[in-house]
């Protein structure tokens, strides 16, 4: 089978220009397939905030009300994703740029109202492999956003590590797929206080262990969930790395 | 050779939803290829105000400076785009939104800042006609939005009605190639005064009679000629009519 790399970068990369840039370079350098998700970071709620659109929190997380949800597509679909895609170009990475709705690559239900209602929020219900397999045939690197759609002619806003995570698995039968998560640490530290600490390897067995002993932080915990599902779910390897390590070997591998 | 519809819209039915829903569920049922290219419309001045920017006009045309050029990029590529394929989607037509960056699409010149800089403006140098032809091949509708790239890394704000014939004429040598630029009006009008006095069929001869009597409004000017310039450039036959009558075999046509 022939190789993919699903990469996921966040905020800490998307809301600096010049990271932006350099991770960019260095991703449009690889060789072999693969493709690219961002999440949204801090440009959408300065845009709403720039609209006077007070933001909505339940439980420390955002709610997604109608206007919320035009300009997170707006910020995330149109002004993140075309510069990246346009950046990429100018590297010589031939890529095209996709929300869940175009080529209906990806289906999300929206979530339950009940017990706390989020808004348009999705949850990933399918992915069209056949689509990401026909830009990847044609030489074409898919950069995807989290925003995806129910079908019925809804956007939905949807985690983009669980985005990367659905995409890495339904390819998984296609290509040996390798699911990258890249952030603002070096990898899975056993002491969160100490940034050398990155743990190179995780099984199921180390993060059981892990967990019992409250070593994980609590933003790693659902990247991890995200890590082991995608494993369960037939991908080869997922690494968690420092975006500015993007091409090297470094980060903590879960298998 | 198969036949190939480039259809425009702009912002007489993007400003309105029932009409656009409307436009959309019509255009969903039509068989054979088509390629959809949608103007901006009046959310992105909406957009530019809510946030305080103020609109920079020179000789009644708009400046994009920086901060517009990621507004319109946000609302045209990112808003706009994605509602119109979510809701084509839901009508059963598998579309793909597309910046001339996506694919490396469509590449523009930035228009010389002499005499009128008018800022982040492209003028269409290219279309790759392989990239769309490879969605008509899978069977996906390329929607397509006026935000193309220098292939430098910066984005580009561009016409477009000058977008949608660039298309067709490319497309020109590999299907039997229509333009269809629909707009508020049902037809060009022998008297501007008089909506039921549309001219079934222009050619060359009778365009330059209609010019030197002034009997074409101001705002149809550009549209012909882009009309004509598509002729010239290969296309079969392009079409002026109302966004509302999409599917029936009115309008003006151009020969």
């Amino acid at each position: 089978m022939e190789k993919l790399k699903v990469i996921k970068i966040g905020g800490n990369v998307i809301d600096n220009p010049a990271k932006l840039e350099a991770f960019l370079a260095s991703f449009a350098t690889m060789k072999g397939h693969r493709i690219l998700v961002h999440g949204g970071g801090a440009v959408a709620s300065r845009t709403l905030q720039a609209m006077g659109i007070a933001p909505k929190m339940i439980e420390g997380r955002r709610v997604t009300d109608a206007d919320t949800l035009q300009v997170v597509t707006a910020v995330y679909a149109g002004l993140i994703n075309k510069t990246i895609v346009a950046t990429l170009q100018k590297y010589g990475c031939n890529a095209a740029g996709l929300s869940g709705a175009d080529c209906n690559a990806i289906v999300s239900a929206k979530r339950a109202a009940t017990p706390i209602d989020y808004g348009f929020v999705g949850d990933v219900k399918s992915v069209n492999a056949r689509a990401f397999s026909m830009f990847l045939d044609n030489g074409i690197t898919p950069v995807v956003c989290a925003i995806n759609h129910d079908g019925c002619g809804t956007l939905l806003n949807t985690n983009a590590d669980t985005v990367a995570s659905s995409i890495a698995t339904a390819m998984g039968n296609r290509y040996d797929t390798e699911l990258v998560l890249c952030f603002e640490k070096d990898g899975v530290l056993l002491d969160k206080d100490d940034a050398s600490s990155v743990i190179p390897e995780i099984d199921s067995a180390l993060f059981a262990k892990l967990k019992a002993e409250g070593r994980i932080s609590e933003g790693m915990l659902p990247k991890l969930k995200n890590a082991f599902d995608a494993i369960a779910g037939g991908v080869s390897k997922v690494t968690v790395k420092n975006s500015d390590n993007l091409t090297d070997d470094t980060g903590t591998t879960i298998r």
